[in-house]
């Protein structure tokens, strides 16, 4: 943990999620600017940054996190496609220095290029619509 | 194996690639069309696609040969920082259907802004080089 990292806050319920996912090692919760609606963070409860310095147990269990959270984005929000990205260093991106992936439900025409414009929901209440559609979706 | 997929032809070598790591599971090769260069795929020698369809021990080998090749990339390349992404269907920009990560070595003012523009080696010893420079610092 790191008392000052904005993930560690939310892992510890200082700070308020959206959560889809969570289990003893990790946490998937809704990305508050998210790029397409639905877009997913997933993230390990103990702190690691970046992906270099993250031991390899740990990626495979985010990327095993995040082939759920892509299948669950697939049926219930009935995403045409996903990315999944992760970026390590401010020259690569980053924002926050503690590991995440990025799990994001593509729409054909959906407007997203690649270049990062995180958008809002309209409402609270459209937020955890979306939350509740891939969570019930999990398997 | 599938008969038609350009990344099984590349692993059989039936199409040349500048390869940068290889064991009996994952293949990592220089993208032809970099979207900086180093921008290194890694793939599974076993056809598999989407990720929602590969089987999570093989993600795992995958993103462990992607840490390894960030890791060679930061020391060789002397990156400022790392992307990895993948990408699962056409409406997410996917282009082979053979699962890659792409491992993109990031500098601060690379004018790469995550649009996927693909560039290229002004040569093939160009290309070589930046490939020696990876697989020298590969640990």
């Amino acid at each position: 943990m790191s008392h000052d990292c904005i993930f560690c806050k939310i892992i510890r319920g200082e700070i308020p999620s959206v959560k889809i996912y969570e289990d003893d090692d990790v946490l998937a919760f809704l990305d508050i600017g998210p790029v397409v609606k639905g877009h997913t963070l997933v993230i390990p409860k103990s702190h690691y940054n970046p992906l270099m310095e993250t031991p390899p147990e740990v990626l495979c269990r985010l990327i095993t996190a995040a082939r759920r959270i892509a299948r669950a984005q697939i049926k219930g929000l009935n995403a045409d496609g996903i990315n999944v990205s992760q970026a390590n260093g401010q020259a690569a991106g980053q924002v926050v220095p503690h590991i995440h992936f990025h799990v994001i439900p593509r729409f054909t025409q959906d407007g997203f290029h690649g270049n990062w414009i995180p958008r809002k929901y309209e409402s609270p209440d459209q937020m955890n619509s979306f939350a509740d559609r891939i969570r019930q979706a999990l398997e």
